[in-house]
């Protein structure tokens, strides 16, 4: 019977899984509760809708991407009176547009830390500070590519649920989506209708005070992440809030040469005003299909460059800069990119010049 | 930027995705769609409820144990209107009772092909007759422990939805739920109207036709999949249907040799009318705590017996004989019985008589 795995109703499992969960408070920042659902992010995306409203409860979604456009629709789907607050593709909120949007009335703001799907980052403290401003309102931060590569004070700033998952800065395969639970919010669920079930957190809540998840976990999973945080930990000589500094500093610092090798090469950033750390969106040259671009990276080296998505597919191509992505890996995708603009533009490239310029740049930023 | 695991949105990925899904048609047997969703079974039952009923629908659980209840909870999270049809915790329904239940108005039945908290299996052929008399009733099976464990014809008895999880009969870790949806409950979601995102059945369809999900799946749970279907393959040598069956006889043949072993000794067989082939549950001896049976079981051999759930706890205990468990590890839990009866009940065991038992009842069932 052992080569079922770990049975996750054994001392083992409840070992690893309270271990999990403290590291993950430690790792988020937090004294709020911790959670993990066995789901990708966007399940407790959705039970941080389901849990905190009810049917027709007024929220504001800030929305500049197709991950803003989810929480729109997740709103939508369990019947939330939805209010947006955008800004263009590529780009982040202007504060006083997101300060009109608020009333006493709005239940919840949801909004992204960084929008992967255009490589923004939005100025989560800032909007913090306006929602906090209003007694009865909830904050709802999707970090799941924003936790280990950006800065996100949880308490001090007053997030009420923070979302991250397992794929992203915590380097694990998908499958796990984990979080922090304002008080706040804890009791704003003793009021709200909206139906769940598997992703009920209070249900989730009491389970995890016996050391236990409501249903059966994906246990290899777990097991991956308490080794991702001793790795994180490891990072940061034994301390896993260090770690984790060490793990947003390194995306920064290969962000920062990704930035620079691409403008050396005549190629212009998506997200320029607001470049988010966790990855760096740049718009394919004209008359160039994205698509082409990220299938030579896959073909020739082996590369994951990822494409736009729905209708930014084609425009623009995404290189990340998460976990495991490090100076060797950056220089790496950079080179390449010189081949491949030299191969698609089919103008001349000075080979090196971008991965000069990134050395440059990390020469900078290292003082 | 290989250190990140497969990719879901590449090539690799959406050849292992469209294989996995041809598999899974054939193991389960049937024509209808089949979906792989990242999150337990629950998830699925989930789904099956939300996106196949509008709040207010009559449906009918039919439960005689903790997973029924768990169909219950669900309907009514969702706001179904709940009529159940009960058998007392180790037994199934009588066919006129269930009939007696089932009206033109009724919208759903849902049921477990085997109810793991008890080790009771259902008929799910007859009951599956008596829906379809009505034309207006689907029927949902809860078979998470069934697949793999008992002969379920999916199209001819014309089960609407059926559930399975990734850690039972196929072996992987939990974290993924597969299952198949036929036409009339495709028909069904276009009327419904709970609120439904993340396990959106329509939207993961449509994904699915372009080998894609609609969200990140558990890439790595994907890739074990994949190989554990190999491997029933393999025991049907090259035919996945047979190597099903395979997996079903073995099962069979476990159970048959675990109830022979445990009745041996004296003890009671908790499912006696109706024994599941997935697991069998054992009472415990009257003045023992099956609680100190599953620690003694864990501490002394290493193996995990499952203890009863709720208010079943320390009442019985469970033996699996899924997935991989065969002959030998049969033996030698019904060996280990032998020691731990004889030290819990403090009485004189003798030693090798519930295996002779055992293997008197695998000669016999081989013929």
């Amino acid at each position: 019977m052992a080569s079922y795995g770990m049975h996750h109703r054994t001392a083992d499992f409840r070992a690893l899984f309270t271990r999990v969960l403290a590291d993950l408070k430690e790792f988020m920042g937090t004294r709020n509760d911790v959670l993990v659902l066995t789901s990708s992010g966007t399940g407790l995306m959705e039970a941080a809708i389901s849990n905190l409203t009810s049917p027709g409860d007024r929220v504001v979604v800030l929305t500049a991407g197709k991950f803003g456009e989810r929480w729109v629709s997740l709103a939508k789907a369990f019947g939330c009176t939805v209010e947006t607050g955008t800004a263009p593709y590529g780009q982040t909120f202007a504060l006083e547009a997101v300060r009109a949007k608020l009333t006493p009335e709005t239940r919840c703001v949801y909004v992204q830390a960084t929008e992967s799907s255009t490589g923004a980052r939005h100025d989560i403290e800032s909007i913090a500070k306006a929602v906090r401003a209003l007694p009865e309102t909830l904050l709802i931060v999707d970090a799941i590519t924003g936790l280990g590569t950006t800065r996100l004070d949880v308490d001090a700033w007053g997030i009420d649920v923070i979302v991250g998952g397992s794929q992203k800065a915590l380097m694990i395969p998908p499958g796990l989506a984990y979080g922090a639970v304002s008080e706040r919010a804890w009791q704003r669920m003793e009021t709200t209708k909206s139906p769940r079930y598997y992703f009920d957190l209070r249900k989730e809540r009491k389970a995890a005070a016996k050391a236990e998840t409501s249903y059966t976990p994906a246990t290899s999973l777990f097991a991956g992440l308490g080794a991702a945080l001793d790795y994180v930990r490891q990072m940061g000589d034994g301390n896993l809030a260090a770690g984790r500094d060490a793990l947003i500093a390194n995306a920064e610092m290969c962000a920062a040469m990704t930035r620079a090798g691409v403008q050396a090469l005549g190629l212009k950033l998506f997200a320029e005003s607001a470049p988010a750390a966790a990855l760096t969106a740049v718009a394919a040259p004209a008359g160039v299909d994205s698509t082409a671009i990220c299938k030579r990276f896959r073909d020739q080296f082996g590369a994951v460059v990822a494409n736009g998505q729905a209708e930014m597919k084609g425009q623009i191509f995404r290189i990340a800069h998460i976990g495991y992505y490090d100076y060797l890996d950056t220089v790496g995708v950079l080179a390449a990119l010189e081949h491949v603009m030299a191969e698609t533009i089919g103008k001349k490239v000075e080979y090196g010049s971008a991965v000069r310029a990134a050395q440059e740049a990390y020469e900078k930023a290292k003082g």
